[in-house]
């Protein structure tokens, strides 16, 4: 059996409501790693059976392991549960969109406060995750470092002397490692710089995506940049060239908005404000325009214009306002009109109360 | 000497600050009448000194009769005025366009609370106005035609048994009355009827304007109602006739408010919460914006969405956002953009203190 979602819903969100280095810009750093156990097929090929044995074999390593603080983390059994519930995993950043469509014979195990997690059976046997607010790889990388070390010796990882972890997708061989950080970018958006910035930074053969996986869609500003490769580098390698990279685009962010408020002050302001003030007093909001308007006000609060306003409150309704979370909390399904009425009336509120 | 425009300034206007019948939809009720010497040339064909003139026969009529509660009454000589300060007048809807364009020997008096005015040598050589909050064209009437008929003691009037006053234009011939009708009609633009609705009212001989005079240009949603003829029928006639149709769009107007909120509330909340939004958090702020929210709010408060906040605020907006009236306040001349960014300033401010 599943654990309850609404259980899940009730505890905070550790890398939403607590501060993290260089928060103003980076929202949250990720490192998942992808393993294997020796002598099973990868899921895509697996029997039923054999499935469900890797995700017995899973938990009962993290059991016996007290991997995740188990056995106080979640279960959950995505082949078992409702589509509106599969969906608050996938808008929490618990699970993947490939993970949510082929749900028989998957589980998920996540730590309590959400900060690491295990998807079985998703493209991999194992995607082990782990997530914290701000800018600080090296600190998830010896937290997921350490997760990795208490499953592995509970479980016989798939692992070859010369090419590393074995996986599913070459891509992933090697380290299995994708570690990614979230940022925030409005200044580059807005003075245009976005564009050369994202080619110059593919160029080192890093990732730049739009939230919630792949497209280079810029809902709101956020932007995730991650290592491409993972065969020929060590962790520790990839993690530093990583952190060069984002330290610059953090270091360009501010320049941009420094460049914003000495060019015309008003038009930041004015873009804070609007967005304030859409929240505060729509009745109707799209998820597009909360995005974009959650953004202008995230900016507003990084540059001081807001007393009473911080990030954990915008953090949250970032994560609020998506339509599986807007159902759960209405309690039923909701048309897609509901939910822009909905999400003003959520907005609206969260942002009367500060 | 002219009169100081800021005097002026900090007087009250009677017409936005005080109350009217039907005042959630009729903003305010006009009447002129335009008069003429007998045997002075019109003002287009006049002398300079034929102008001064008829200034001063008009100055001295008003003295001599107490008109427009003269001596407490302001006089003021465009030709002498800074451009600024003439648009103040023309904001104010003391002056017109045309009579501000060729200001030189022309002269404006002006009641103290701004209720009845008269232009000397525009079109015509009077051009007398009275000026009412809400839909009382009866109770104008009577102001004005007592008005009138004490000038008309001191003043020899052109007049002719079967014409009627005589006039410049052949269109104000015979009453020389012009009586009009402000409407505020958000309710007919949303659903769609306002151009039906305007095409019924010109069928009965009746003019339907957006503000500041000619054009169809429906900034905020304001249509100004009034008749096109002016002779054939009595003064009462005109007014009786155009009664009637005020009625009935008010009426229109009404239920066009009740279907938007029976079929879709949202809609009409969303509409007035952002209208809201951008006057109260916007830090630039066109006219046309400007208007346009000025135009939500009113209807907000209309419906009862508001606890604290009453027309004569937004009236007093409607007024003070304009151009001169900006550059008055700021006490200097202002760009386009600079003017954005004061009047996003007063807005926020002026609805702050709610």
């Amino acid at each position: 059996m599943s654990d309850s979602i609404d259980r899940l819903l009730q505890e905070p969100v550790s890398f939403l409501a607590c501060s993290g280095p260089e928060e103003d810009i980076a929202i949250s750093s990720r490192i998942r790693l992808a393993r294997n156990l020796t002598g099973r097929p990868f899921p895509a090929a697996a029997s039923a059976e054999s499935r469900q044995e890797v995700c017995d074999l899973v938990s009962a390593a993290a059991a016996e392991s007290g991997a995740l603080g188990c056995p106080d983390c979640f279960t959950f059994n995505p082949g078992e549960m409702s589509e509106v519930d599969r969906e608050i995993l996938l808008e929490r950043r618990l699970a993947s969109r490939d993970f949510l469509e082929n749900p028989e014979g998957t589980r998920l195990l996540v730590r309590s406060d959400e900060s690491s997690s295990i998807m079985v059976n998703e493209e991999d046997q194992l995607r082990i995750q782990t997530l914290r607010p701000g800018f600080q790889l090296e600190a998830v990388w010896k937290e997921i470092n350490e997760l990795d070390d208490e499953l592995g010796r509970k479980l016989d990882y798939a692992f070859d002397e010369r090419l590393g972890f074995l996986t599913c997708c070459p891509t992933n061989v090697g380290t299995g490692m994708r570690a990614s950080v979230m940022l925030h970018l409005p200044g580059l958006v807005m003075t245009g710089q976005i564009g050369p910035t994202i080619q110059g930074v593919n160029k080192l053969n890093l990732a730049v995506r739009g939230i919630f996986g792949e497209g280079t869609d810029n809902r709101g500003n956020l932007f995730q940049v991650s290592n491409q490769s993972t065969l020929g580098e060590s962790e520790s390698q990839i993690i530093e060239r990583l952190n060069m990279v984002i330290r610059q685009l953090i270091s360009h962010e501010k320049n941009a908005r420094q460049m914003l408020l000495e060019r015309d002050q008003f038009s930041v302001y004015d873009l804070v404000g609007r967005s304030y003030g859409t929240l505060r007093h729509a009745y109707k909001l799209s998820s597009e325009e909360a995005l974009k308007s959650l953004s202008g006000v995230r900016l507003g609060v990084d540059l001081g214009l807001f007393n009473s306003l911080d990030l954990k409150l915008v953090n949250t309704l970032f994560l609020a306002i998506n339509p599986a979370h807007l159902q759960k909390m209405a309690g039923r399904e909701l048309t897609g009109s509901e939910r822009d009425i909905c999400r003003a009336s959520l907005c609206r509120e969260k942002l009367k109360q500060v």
